[in-house]
Protein backbone atom coordinates (compact mmCIF):
# COMPACT_ATOMS: atom_id res chain seq x y z
CA UNK A 1 0.00 0.00 0.00
CA UNK A 2 1.28 3.58 -0.82
CA UNK A 3 3.32 5.55 2.11
CA UNK A 4 -0.28 7.52 2.91
CA UNK A 5 -1.54 4.31 4.18
CA UNK A 6 1.77 3.72 6.47
CA UNK A 7 1.52 6.73 7.54
CA UNK A 8 -2.16 6.42 8.47
CA UNK A 9 -0.81 3.80 10.63
CA UNK A 10 2.24 5.26 12.26
CA UNK A 11 0.11 7.88 13.07
CA UNK A 12 -2.58 5.90 14.49
CA UNK A 13 -0.14 4.06 16.83
CA UNK A 14 1.85 7.38 17.41
CA UNK A 15 4.92 4.99 16.42
CA UNK A 16 7.35 5.31 13.72
CA UNK A 17 8.94 1.87 13.94
CA UNK A 18 9.05 -1.32 12.18
CA UNK A 19 9.21 -4.27 14.28
CA UNK A 20 12.29 -6.35 12.12
CA UNK A 21 11.77 -10.14 11.20
CA UNK A 22 15.28 -12.10 11.29
CA UNK A 23 14.21 -15.44 12.87
CA UNK A 24 17.05 -17.90 13.16
CA UNK A 25 16.47 -20.80 15.38
CA UNK A 26 19.29 -19.15 17.66
CA UNK A 27 16.49 -16.33 18.56
CA UNK A 28 13.76 -18.75 19.00
CA UNK A 29 13.04 -19.56 23.11
CA UNK A 30 13.09 -22.84 23.96
CA UNK A 31 9.25 -23.51 24.42
CA UNK A 32 9.16 -22.96 20.75
CA UNK A 33 11.76 -24.99 19.24
CA UNK A 34 11.00 -27.47 21.45
CA UNK A 35 7.15 -28.11 20.76
CA UNK A 36 8.39 -27.97 17.17
CA UNK A 37 10.97 -30.95 17.95
CA UNK A 38 8.21 -32.75 19.50
CA UNK A 39 5.56 -32.11 16.95
CA UNK A 40 7.81 -32.56 13.98
CA UNK A 41 11.60 -34.14 14.69
CA UNK A 42 14.32 -31.97 14.13
CA UNK A 43 13.93 -31.27 10.88
CA UNK A 44 13.66 -28.49 8.84
CA UNK A 45 9.70 -28.80 8.84
CA UNK A 46 10.41 -28.29 12.53
CA UNK A 47 12.43 -25.40 11.94
CA UNK A 48 9.72 -23.64 9.62
CA UNK A 49 7.12 -24.27 12.09
CA UNK A 50 9.15 -22.50 15.08
CA UNK A 51 10.21 -19.47 12.97
CA UNK A 52 6.53 -19.02 11.92
CA UNK A 53 5.48 -19.60 15.56
CA UNK A 54 8.33 -17.40 16.98
CA UNK A 55 7.06 -14.45 14.16
CA UNK A 56 3.88 -15.18 15.49
CA UNK A 57 4.57 -14.39 18.67
CA UNK A 58 6.30 -11.64 18.35
CA UNK A 59 2.99 -10.12 16.07
CA UNK A 60 0.59 -10.95 18.76
CA UNK A 61 2.93 -9.56 21.45
CA UNK A 62 3.54 -6.17 19.36
CA UNK A 63 0.68 -5.56 17.28
CA UNK A 64 -1.37 -2.70 19.10
CA UNK A 65 2.16 -0.84 19.01
CA UNK A 66 3.87 -1.13 15.72
CA UNK A 67 2.19 0.08 12.53
CA UNK A 68 4.47 -2.09 10.55
CA UNK A 69 6.71 -5.41 10.47
CA UNK A 70 9.81 -5.88 8.26
CA UNK A 71 9.87 -9.57 7.22
CA UNK A 72 13.86 -10.04 5.83
CA UNK A 73 13.71 -12.23 3.37
CA UNK A 74 17.23 -14.12 3.70
CA UNK A 75 16.32 -15.45 7.12
CA UNK A 76 13.45 -17.21 5.81
CA UNK A 77 15.25 -18.81 2.39
CA UNK A 78 18.15 -19.52 4.87
CA UNK A 79 15.35 -22.81 6.16
CA UNK A 80 14.68 -23.72 2.64
CA UNK A 81 10.96 -24.17 1.37
CA UNK A 82 9.70 -24.65 4.93
CA UNK A 83 11.31 -21.45 5.71
CA UNK A 84 9.04 -19.78 2.42
CA UNK A 85 6.09 -21.25 3.44
CA UNK A 86 6.31 -19.79 7.58
CA UNK A 87 7.19 -16.24 5.53
CA UNK A 88 3.98 -16.53 3.62
CA UNK A 89 2.57 -17.58 6.80
CA UNK A 90 4.19 -15.19 8.89
CA UNK A 91 2.95 -12.47 6.43
CA UNK A 92 -0.66 -13.35 6.19
CA UNK A 93 -0.53 -13.55 9.92
CA UNK A 94 0.51 -9.71 9.89
CA UNK A 95 -2.03 -8.83 7.27
CA UNK A 96 -4.77 -10.32 9.33
CA UNK A 97 -3.57 -8.06 12.65
CA UNK A 98 -3.64 -4.74 9.82
CA UNK A 99 -0.26 -4.70 10.28
CA UNK A 100 1.51 -2.70 7.25
CA UNK A 101 4.15 -5.59 5.93
CA UNK A 102 7.35 -4.48 3.84
CA UNK A 103 9.10 -7.10 2.24
CA UNK A 104 13.03 -7.16 2.84
CA UNK A 105 14.17 -8.77 0.04
CA UNK A 106 16.70 -6.32 -1.64
CA UNK A 107 15.55 -7.67 -5.36
CA UNK A 108 16.94 -6.19 -8.44
CA UNK A 109 17.60 -7.31 -11.71
CA UNK A 110 17.27 -7.02 -15.47
CA UNK A 111 13.95 -5.65 -16.59
CA UNK A 112 12.25 -8.88 -17.67
CA UNK A 113 13.57 -10.60 -14.98
CA UNK A 114 12.51 -7.24 -12.24
CA UNK A 115 8.80 -8.01 -13.58
CA UNK A 116 9.35 -11.52 -12.38
CA UNK A 117 10.00 -10.35 -8.74
CA UNK A 118 7.72 -7.64 -9.12
CA UNK A 119 4.77 -10.40 -9.80
CA UNK A 120 6.07 -12.05 -7.13
CA UNK A 121 5.79 -9.70 -4.51
CA UNK A 122 3.88 -6.88 -5.10
CA UNK A 123 1.56 -7.98 -8.00
CA UNK A 124 0.01 -11.26 -9.77
CA UNK A 125 1.36 -14.02 -11.49
CA UNK A 126 -0.47 -15.95 -14.18
CA UNK A 127 -1.05 -18.99 -13.29
CA UNK A 128 -2.85 -20.71 -16.48
CA UNK A 129 -4.89 -17.71 -17.70
CA UNK A 130 -5.91 -16.64 -13.73
CA UNK A 131 -4.21 -13.54 -11.71
CA UNK A 132 -3.18 -14.59 -8.51
CA UNK A 133 -1.21 -13.21 -5.88
CA UNK A 134 1.81 -15.47 -5.03
CA UNK A 135 3.59 -13.40 -1.47
CA UNK A 136 2.07 -9.72 -1.85
CA UNK A 137 3.11 -7.60 0.79
CA UNK A 138 2.47 -3.80 1.25
CA UNK A 139 6.51 -2.75 0.57
CA UNK A 140 9.73 -4.32 -0.89
CA UNK A 141 12.65 -2.91 -0.61
CA UNK A 142 14.72 -2.82 -3.70
CA UNK A 143 18.34 -2.66 -5.44
CA UNK A 144 19.12 -0.09 -7.77
CA UNK A 145 22.50 -0.71 -8.91
CA UNK A 146 20.91 -2.16 -12.37
CA UNK A 147 19.26 1.26 -13.04
CA UNK A 148 15.47 2.27 -13.99
CA UNK A 149 14.82 -0.69 -16.05
CA UNK A 150 15.20 -2.68 -13.35
CA UNK A 151 13.30 -0.66 -11.11
CA UNK A 152 10.51 0.16 -13.62
CA UNK A 153 8.32 -2.47 -13.15
CA UNK A 154 8.41 -2.65 -9.01
CA UNK A 155 7.34 0.77 -9.68
CA UNK A 156 4.58 -0.14 -12.45
CA UNK A 157 3.18 -2.58 -10.22
CA UNK A 158 2.99 0.26 -7.02
CA UNK A 159 0.96 1.98 -9.35
CA UNK A 160 -1.25 -0.66 -10.38
CA UNK A 161 -1.53 -2.28 -7.40
CA UNK A 162 -1.25 0.58 -4.28
CA UNK A 163 2.39 -0.46 -3.64
CA UNK A 164 4.87 0.69 -2.59
CA UNK A 165 9.13 0.13 -2.43
CA UNK A 166 11.94 1.54 -0.52
CA UNK A 167 15.28 1.68 -3.04
CA UNK A 168 18.29 1.19 -1.43
CA UNK A 169 20.39 4.66 -1.03
CA UNK A 170 22.58 4.73 1.18
CA UNK A 171 22.87 1.34 4.07
CA UNK A 172 23.63 1.02 7.19
CA UNK A 173 26.55 -1.42 6.86
CA UNK A 174 30.17 -0.39 8.27
CA UNK A 175 31.36 -0.98 4.53
CA UNK A 176 28.42 1.00 2.59
CA UNK A 177 30.78 3.45 1.80
CA UNK A 178 32.78 1.06 -0.22
CA UNK A 179 30.86 2.12 -3.71
CA UNK A 180 27.96 4.34 -2.56
CA UNK A 181 30.11 7.21 -0.70
CA UNK A 182 32.54 7.44 -3.62
CA UNK A 183 32.33 11.15 -4.51
CA UNK A 184 31.62 11.92 -8.38
CA UNK A 185 31.52 15.88 -9.38
CA UNK A 186 31.89 16.47 -5.95
CA UNK A 187 29.47 14.48 -4.35
CA UNK A 188 28.51 11.27 -3.30
CA UNK A 189 27.31 8.67 -5.08
CA UNK A 190 24.18 8.14 -3.01
CA UNK A 191 23.10 11.63 -4.14
CA UNK A 192 23.36 10.40 -7.25
CA UNK A 193 21.06 7.40 -6.69
CA UNK A 194 19.12 9.64 -4.18
CA UNK A 195 18.37 12.04 -7.52
CA UNK A 196 17.40 9.39 -10.04
CA UNK A 197 14.70 8.48 -7.28
CA UNK A 198 13.33 11.52 -7.42
CA UNK A 199 13.36 11.39 -11.45
CA UNK A 200 12.04 7.76 -11.32
CA UNK A 201 9.25 7.47 -9.09
CA UNK A 202 6.53 9.57 -6.95
CA UNK A 203 7.23 10.43 -3.72
CA UNK A 204 3.49 8.45 -3.07
CA UNK A 205 5.00 4.86 -3.48
CA UNK A 206 9.03 5.21 -3.80
CA UNK A 207 10.90 5.70 -0.81
CA UNK A 208 14.56 5.66 0.31
CA UNK A 209 16.53 3.35 2.29
CA UNK A 210 19.02 5.48 4.87
CA UNK A 211 21.18 4.39 7.69
CA UNK A 212 20.77 5.28 10.96
CA UNK A 213 23.96 4.72 12.05
CA UNK A 214 25.18 7.53 9.11
CA UNK A 215 23.15 10.41 10.71
CA UNK A 216 24.81 13.33 8.58
CA UNK A 217 24.50 11.74 5.53
CA UNK A 218 20.83 10.88 6.65
CA UNK A 219 20.16 14.84 7.48
CA UNK A 220 21.65 15.53 4.19
CA UNK A 221 19.50 13.02 2.45
CA UNK A 222 16.70 14.73 3.85
CA UNK A 223 17.49 17.73 2.84
CA UNK A 224 17.15 16.44 -0.87
CA UNK A 225 14.48 14.49 -0.86
CA UNK A 226 12.22 16.85 1.24
CA UNK A 227 9.28 14.68 0.97
CA UNK A 228 10.59 11.39 0.25
CA UNK A 229 9.65 8.40 2.70
CA UNK A 230 12.49 6.66 4.25
CA UNK A 231 12.70 3.01 5.95
CA UNK A 232 16.00 3.92 8.61
CA UNK A 233 17.78 0.41 9.33
CA UNK A 234 20.58 0.49 11.60
CA UNK A 235 18.80 1.32 14.69
CA UNK A 236 19.58 -0.92 18.41
CA UNK A 237 21.84 -3.66 17.98
CA UNK A 238 23.91 -2.19 14.66
CA UNK A 239 24.65 0.98 16.88
CA UNK A 240 21.89 3.83 15.53
CA UNK A 241 20.53 6.13 18.39
CA UNK A 242 17.09 8.29 18.73
CA UNK A 243 19.16 10.99 18.24
CA UNK A 244 20.39 9.78 15.14
CA UNK A 245 17.55 8.91 13.57
CA UNK A 246 16.14 12.19 14.24
CA UNK A 247 17.05 14.23 10.89
CA UNK A 248 14.82 11.00 9.10
CA UNK A 249 11.87 12.99 10.07
CA UNK A 250 10.15 15.97 7.90
CA UNK A 251 9.79 19.17 10.28
CA UNK A 252 6.45 17.74 11.35
CA UNK A 253 8.15 14.29 12.62
CA UNK A 254 6.37 12.07 9.76
CA UNK A 255 7.94 10.57 6.92
CA UNK A 256 10.03 8.74 7.71
CA UNK A 257 9.89 4.80 9.49
CA UNK A 258 12.64 3.64 12.13
CA UNK A 259 13.40 -0.75 11.70
CA UNK A 260 14.55 -2.42 14.47
CA UNK A 261 14.93 -6.25 14.52
CA UNK A 262 17.39 -8.16 16.72
CA UNK A 263 16.45 -5.54 20.05
CA UNK A 264 13.32 -7.14 19.83
CA UNK A 265 13.34 -10.30 18.53
CA UNK A 266 16.18 -11.29 21.24
CA UNK A 267 15.22 -8.99 24.24
CA UNK A 268 14.10 -11.80 25.99
CA UNK A 269 17.67 -13.10 25.45
CA UNK A 270 19.40 -10.38 27.75
CA UNK A 271 16.49 -11.30 30.49
CA UNK A 272 17.26 -15.09 30.32
CA UNK A 273 13.66 -15.71 29.88
CA UNK A 274 12.35 -17.22 26.62
CA UNK A 275 8.66 -18.11 27.81
CA UNK A 276 8.15 -14.26 28.37
CA UNK A 277 9.88 -13.68 24.46
CA UNK A 278 6.47 -11.63 23.74
CA UNK A 279 6.43 -9.90 26.97
CA UNK A 280 10.06 -7.93 26.84
CA UNK A 281 9.85 -7.69 23.22
CA UNK A 282 7.07 -5.40 23.86
CA UNK A 283 9.05 -3.29 26.51
CA UNK A 284 11.53 -2.60 23.88
CA UNK A 285 9.21 -1.59 21.68
CA UNK A 286 7.87 0.47 23.78
CA UNK A 287 11.35 2.05 24.71
CA UNK A 288 12.42 2.61 21.20
CA UNK A 289 9.20 4.65 20.68
CA UNK A 290 9.75 6.75 23.54
CA UNK A 291 12.95 7.37 22.89
CA UNK A 292 12.66 8.84 19.06
CA UNK A 293 9.44 10.27 19.58
CA UNK A 294 9.84 11.30 23.10
CA UNK B 1 32.38 -25.46 -7.08
CA UNK B 2 35.28 -23.16 -7.92
CA UNK B 3 35.46 -21.92 -11.65
CA UNK B 4 38.66 -24.62 -12.28
CA UNK B 5 36.16 -27.55 -12.30
CA UNK B 6 33.53 -25.12 -14.58
CA UNK B 7 36.55 -25.25 -16.68
CA UNK B 8 36.84 -28.29 -16.78
CA UNK B 9 33.49 -28.95 -17.89
CA UNK B 10 33.31 -26.69 -20.71
CA UNK B 11 36.62 -28.07 -22.10
CA UNK B 12 35.19 -31.52 -21.96
CA UNK B 13 31.51 -30.49 -23.65
CA UNK B 14 33.87 -28.42 -25.68
CA UNK B 15 30.99 -25.89 -25.29
CA UNK B 16 31.81 -22.42 -23.00
CA UNK B 17 27.72 -21.65 -22.91
CA UNK B 18 25.46 -22.06 -20.08
CA UNK B 19 21.73 -22.79 -20.53
CA UNK B 20 19.37 -20.18 -18.61
CA UNK B 21 16.45 -21.41 -16.88
CA UNK B 22 13.89 -18.64 -16.80
CA UNK B 23 10.42 -20.35 -16.58
CA UNK B 24 7.60 -18.76 -17.47
CA UNK B 25 4.43 -20.65 -17.82
CA UNK B 26 3.69 -18.98 -21.16
CA UNK B 27 7.08 -20.61 -22.35
CA UNK B 28 6.14 -24.20 -21.89
CA UNK B 29 4.91 -26.31 -24.75
CA UNK B 30 1.06 -27.44 -24.21
CA UNK B 31 1.64 -31.03 -23.76
CA UNK B 32 3.86 -30.16 -20.54
CA UNK B 33 1.01 -27.87 -18.92
CA UNK B 34 -1.93 -29.88 -20.13
CA UNK B 35 -0.67 -32.78 -17.52
CA UNK B 36 -0.20 -30.76 -14.91
CA UNK B 37 -3.63 -29.35 -15.06
CA UNK B 38 -4.73 -32.72 -15.82
CA UNK B 39 -2.96 -34.27 -12.78
CA UNK B 40 -3.53 -30.83 -10.58
CA UNK B 41 -6.21 -28.77 -11.96
CA UNK B 42 -5.52 -24.96 -12.95
CA UNK B 43 -3.28 -24.47 -9.47
CA UNK B 44 -0.34 -23.58 -8.32
CA UNK B 45 0.80 -26.62 -7.73
CA UNK B 46 0.29 -27.52 -11.55
CA UNK B 47 2.25 -24.64 -12.04
CA UNK B 48 5.07 -25.56 -10.23
CA UNK B 49 4.84 -28.77 -11.51
CA UNK B 50 5.19 -28.03 -15.14
CA UNK B 51 7.80 -25.48 -14.18
CA UNK B 52 9.83 -28.76 -12.95
CA UNK B 53 9.11 -30.90 -16.12
CA UNK B 54 9.88 -28.13 -18.60
CA UNK B 55 13.32 -27.77 -16.77
CA UNK B 56 13.78 -31.57 -16.68
CA UNK B 57 13.10 -31.87 -20.14
CA UNK B 58 14.92 -29.13 -21.13
CA UNK B 59 18.23 -30.51 -19.04
CA UNK B 60 17.42 -34.10 -20.77
CA UNK B 61 18.03 -32.69 -24.00
CA UNK B 62 21.30 -30.65 -23.76
CA UNK B 63 22.91 -32.10 -20.73
CA UNK B 64 25.12 -34.06 -22.81
CA UNK B 65 26.11 -30.64 -24.78
CA UNK B 66 26.36 -27.96 -22.04
CA UNK B 67 28.65 -27.84 -19.12
CA UNK B 68 26.18 -25.67 -16.80
CA UNK B 69 22.89 -24.36 -15.86
CA UNK B 70 21.43 -21.23 -14.84
CA UNK B 71 18.11 -20.86 -12.83
CA UNK B 72 17.29 -17.90 -12.55
CA UNK B 73 15.46 -17.61 -9.50
CA UNK B 74 12.92 -14.95 -10.10
CA UNK B 75 10.55 -17.23 -12.42
CA UNK B 76 10.43 -19.70 -9.47
CA UNK B 77 9.91 -17.42 -6.72
CA UNK B 78 7.19 -15.95 -8.99
CA UNK B 79 5.41 -18.88 -8.82
CA UNK B 80 5.24 -18.95 -4.26
CA UNK B 81 6.18 -22.16 -2.56
CA UNK B 82 5.49 -24.36 -5.76
CA UNK B 83 7.38 -22.51 -7.65
CA UNK B 84 10.13 -22.19 -5.34
CA UNK B 85 9.97 -26.40 -4.89
CA UNK B 86 9.88 -26.40 -8.73
CA UNK B 87 13.37 -24.84 -8.31
CA UNK B 88 14.94 -27.15 -5.65
CA UNK B 89 13.95 -30.07 -7.67
CA UNK B 90 15.41 -28.73 -10.80
CA UNK B 91 19.00 -27.91 -9.13
CA UNK B 92 18.96 -31.37 -7.56
CA UNK B 93 17.98 -32.87 -11.05
CA UNK B 94 20.63 -30.78 -13.24
CA UNK B 95 23.53 -32.13 -10.28
CA UNK B 96 22.37 -35.56 -10.98
CA UNK B 97 23.31 -35.00 -14.58
CA UNK B 98 26.66 -33.55 -13.50
CA UNK B 99 25.63 -30.32 -14.81
CA UNK B 100 27.40 -27.23 -12.84
CA UNK B 101 24.48 -24.92 -11.43
CA UNK B 102 24.88 -21.30 -11.21
CA UNK B 103 21.65 -19.69 -9.44
CA UNK B 104 21.04 -16.44 -10.45
CA UNK B 105 19.59 -14.73 -7.53
CA UNK B 106 21.97 -11.50 -7.43
CA UNK B 107 21.71 -11.32 -4.00
CA UNK B 108 23.24 -8.79 -1.56
CA UNK B 109 22.33 -7.35 2.37
CA UNK B 110 24.31 -6.11 5.20
CA UNK B 111 26.92 -9.07 6.50
CA UNK B 112 24.63 -10.96 9.00
CA UNK B 113 21.91 -11.14 6.49
CA UNK B 114 24.43 -11.70 3.43
CA UNK B 115 25.48 -14.56 6.08
CA UNK B 116 21.92 -16.11 5.53
CA UNK B 117 21.72 -15.79 2.10
CA UNK B 118 24.97 -17.65 1.79
CA UNK B 119 24.03 -20.84 3.99
CA UNK B 120 21.04 -20.87 1.65
CA UNK B 121 22.53 -21.17 -1.62
CA UNK B 122 26.16 -21.51 -1.14
CA UNK B 123 26.76 -23.31 2.10
CA UNK B 124 25.14 -25.15 5.18
CA UNK B 125 22.25 -24.24 7.59
CA UNK B 126 21.95 -24.98 11.50
CA UNK B 127 19.12 -27.33 12.14
CA UNK B 128 18.74 -27.44 15.67
CA UNK B 129 22.17 -28.82 16.03
CA UNK B 130 22.86 -30.45 12.28
CA UNK B 131 24.54 -28.55 9.38
CA UNK B 132 21.75 -29.26 6.14
CA UNK B 133 22.08 -28.10 2.93
CA UNK B 134 19.06 -25.95 1.60
CA UNK B 135 19.66 -25.01 -1.79
CA UNK B 136 23.06 -25.28 -1.92
CA UNK B 137 23.74 -24.65 -5.58
CA UNK B 138 28.07 -24.80 -7.05
CA UNK B 139 27.38 -20.76 -7.75
CA UNK B 140 25.65 -17.69 -7.17
CA UNK B 141 25.57 -14.12 -8.68
CA UNK B 142 25.83 -11.47 -6.06
CA UNK B 143 25.09 -7.88 -6.31
CA UNK B 144 27.93 -5.35 -4.62
CA UNK B 145 26.00 -2.05 -3.95
CA UNK B 146 26.49 -2.74 -0.39
CA UNK B 147 30.33 -2.91 -0.56
CA UNK B 148 32.47 -5.34 1.08
CA UNK B 149 30.75 -6.45 4.04
CA UNK B 150 27.95 -7.69 1.95
CA UNK B 151 29.87 -9.67 -0.16
CA UNK B 152 32.52 -10.88 2.42
CA UNK B 153 29.90 -14.02 3.47
CA UNK B 154 29.55 -15.85 0.24
CA UNK B 155 33.16 -15.69 -0.59
CA UNK B 156 33.46 -16.71 3.05
CA UNK B 157 31.33 -20.29 2.31
CA UNK B 158 33.02 -20.18 -1.89
CA UNK B 159 36.65 -20.85 0.54
CA UNK B 160 34.87 -23.17 3.09
CA UNK B 161 33.01 -24.96 0.43
CA UNK B 162 34.50 -24.90 -2.81
CA UNK B 163 31.97 -22.77 -4.06
CA UNK B 164 32.02 -19.58 -6.40
CA UNK B 165 30.73 -16.38 -6.88
CA UNK B 166 29.96 -14.14 -9.91
CA UNK B 167 29.45 -10.28 -8.88
CA UNK B 168 27.96 -7.92 -10.97
CA UNK B 169 30.50 -5.44 -13.05
CA UNK B 170 28.60 -4.37 -16.14
CA UNK B 171 24.88 -5.82 -16.41
CA UNK B 172 23.29 -6.62 -20.28
CA UNK B 173 20.36 -4.23 -19.39
CA UNK B 174 20.10 -1.22 -21.47
CA UNK B 175 19.84 1.37 -18.45
CA UNK B 176 22.76 -0.47 -16.88
CA UNK B 177 24.87 2.39 -17.45
CA UNK B 178 22.27 4.93 -14.96
CA UNK B 179 24.62 4.18 -12.40
CA UNK B 180 27.34 1.58 -13.74
CA UNK B 181 29.02 3.71 -16.63
CA UNK B 182 28.91 7.20 -13.98
CA UNK B 183 32.64 8.47 -14.30
CA UNK B 184 34.77 8.76 -11.64
CA UNK B 185 37.97 10.03 -11.67
CA UNK B 186 38.17 9.68 -15.33
CA UNK B 187 36.62 5.87 -15.61
CA UNK B 188 33.41 4.40 -15.41
CA UNK B 189 32.21 3.29 -11.89
CA UNK B 190 31.75 -0.38 -12.92
CA UNK B 191 35.47 -0.16 -13.35
CA UNK B 192 36.27 0.39 -9.58
CA UNK B 193 33.77 -2.63 -8.91
CA UNK B 194 36.18 -4.52 -10.84
CA UNK B 195 39.02 -3.60 -9.34
CA UNK B 196 37.11 -4.26 -5.98
CA UNK B 197 36.34 -7.06 -6.74
CA UNK B 198 40.00 -8.29 -7.31
CA UNK B 199 40.64 -6.97 -4.10
CA UNK B 200 38.06 -8.64 -2.40
CA UNK B 201 38.56 -12.28 -3.63
CA UNK B 202 40.71 -15.01 -5.47
CA UNK B 203 39.94 -15.47 -9.07
CA UNK B 204 39.40 -18.84 -8.09
CA UNK B 205 36.07 -18.46 -7.05
CA UNK B 206 35.19 -14.78 -7.55
CA UNK B 207 33.82 -13.77 -11.13
CA UNK B 208 32.09 -11.00 -12.53
CA UNK B 209 29.08 -10.30 -14.40
CA UNK B 210 29.65 -8.53 -17.43
CA UNK B 211 27.06 -8.46 -20.66
CA UNK B 212 27.49 -9.19 -23.83
CA UNK B 213 25.35 -6.49 -25.22
CA UNK B 214 28.61 -3.90 -24.44
CA UNK B 215 31.44 -5.70 -26.23
CA UNK B 216 33.54 -2.37 -25.90
CA UNK B 217 33.31 -2.44 -21.88
CA UNK B 218 33.83 -6.71 -22.12
CA UNK B 219 37.36 -5.99 -24.19
CA UNK B 220 38.17 -3.27 -21.87
CA UNK B 221 37.08 -5.30 -18.37
CA UNK B 222 39.03 -8.46 -19.61
CA UNK B 223 42.01 -6.18 -19.69
CA UNK B 224 41.61 -5.11 -16.46
CA UNK B 225 40.55 -8.84 -14.90
CA UNK B 226 42.83 -10.72 -16.55
CA UNK B 227 42.44 -13.96 -15.21
CA UNK B 228 39.07 -13.18 -13.73
CA UNK B 229 36.09 -15.63 -14.59
CA UNK B 230 32.95 -13.89 -16.63
CA UNK B 231 29.62 -14.69 -16.67
CA UNK B 232 28.56 -12.91 -19.92
CA UNK B 233 24.60 -12.71 -20.11
CA UNK B 234 22.81 -10.76 -22.94
CA UNK B 235 23.60 -13.17 -25.51
CA UNK B 236 20.48 -14.25 -28.43
CA UNK B 237 17.10 -12.83 -27.17
CA UNK B 238 18.55 -9.38 -25.87
CA UNK B 239 21.02 -8.88 -29.05
CA UNK B 240 24.46 -9.99 -28.07
CA UNK B 241 26.25 -11.84 -30.91
CA UNK B 242 29.18 -14.42 -31.08
CA UNK B 243 31.65 -11.34 -32.24
CA UNK B 244 29.89 -9.48 -28.95
CA UNK B 245 31.08 -12.14 -26.53
CA UNK B 246 34.87 -12.84 -28.32
CA UNK B 247 36.54 -10.60 -26.24
CA UNK B 248 35.50 -12.22 -23.14
CA UNK B 249 37.68 -14.93 -23.12
CA UNK B 250 41.61 -14.92 -22.74
CA UNK B 251 44.00 -15.36 -25.14
CA UNK B 252 43.30 -19.37 -24.88
CA UNK B 253 39.55 -19.07 -25.40
CA UNK B 254 39.05 -20.28 -22.00
CA UNK B 255 38.37 -18.06 -18.75
CA UNK B 256 34.16 -17.00 -19.69
CA UNK B 257 30.78 -18.46 -20.07
CA UNK B 258 28.06 -17.18 -21.90
CA UNK B 259 24.50 -17.38 -20.98
CA UNK B 260 21.54 -17.59 -23.54
CA UNK B 261 17.44 -18.77 -22.12
CA UNK B 262 15.02 -17.31 -23.93
CA UNK B 263 16.51 -18.06 -27.28
CA UNK B 264 17.08 -21.92 -26.15
CA UNK B 265 13.86 -22.42 -23.71
CA UNK B 266 11.62 -20.80 -26.40
CA UNK B 267 13.30 -22.28 -29.57
CA UNK B 268 10.22 -24.38 -29.99
CA UNK B 269 7.99 -21.52 -30.30
CA UNK B 270 9.38 -20.15 -33.46
CA UNK B 271 8.94 -23.94 -35.16
CA UNK B 272 5.54 -23.81 -33.52
CA UNK B 273 6.47 -27.47 -32.61
CA UNK B 274 6.02 -27.87 -28.56
CA UNK B 275 6.35 -31.50 -28.68
CA UNK B 276 9.91 -31.27 -29.79
CA UNK B 277 11.04 -28.73 -27.51
CA UNK B 278 14.06 -30.68 -26.45
CA UNK B 279 15.11 -30.99 -30.42
CA UNK B 280 14.66 -27.25 -30.59
CA UNK B 281 16.61 -25.94 -28.09
CA UNK B 282 19.48 -28.52 -28.32
CA UNK B 283 19.75 -27.33 -32.07
CA UNK B 284 19.89 -23.68 -30.49
CA UNK B 285 22.52 -24.95 -28.56
CA UNK B 286 24.65 -26.67 -31.04
CA UNK B 287 24.05 -23.18 -33.06
CA UNK B 288 25.28 -21.06 -30.28
CA UNK B 289 28.27 -23.14 -29.19
CA UNK B 290 29.20 -23.50 -33.00
CA UNK B 291 29.26 -19.57 -33.45
CA UNK B 292 31.10 -19.00 -30.15
CA UNK B 293 33.97 -21.71 -30.59
CA UNK B 294 33.54 -21.84 -34.63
Amino acid sequence: MSFAILQEKIDEKKNPTVMGLDPKLEYIPAHIADKAIKDFGRTKKAAGEALFEFGKGLIDACHDLVPAVKPQMAYYEMYGTYGIKALHKTVEYAKSKNLYVILDGKRGDIGETAKAYSAAYLGETDIFGESCEMLSADCLTVNPYLGIDGVRPFIDNCEKFGKAIFVLVKTSNASSGDFQDIIVDGAPFYERVARKILEWGRIENVGAVVGATYPEQLAELRKIMPRTFFLVPGFGAQGGSAADVKPAFDENGRGAIVNSSRAIMCAWQKRGEGANFGKWAREEVEHMRDAIYG
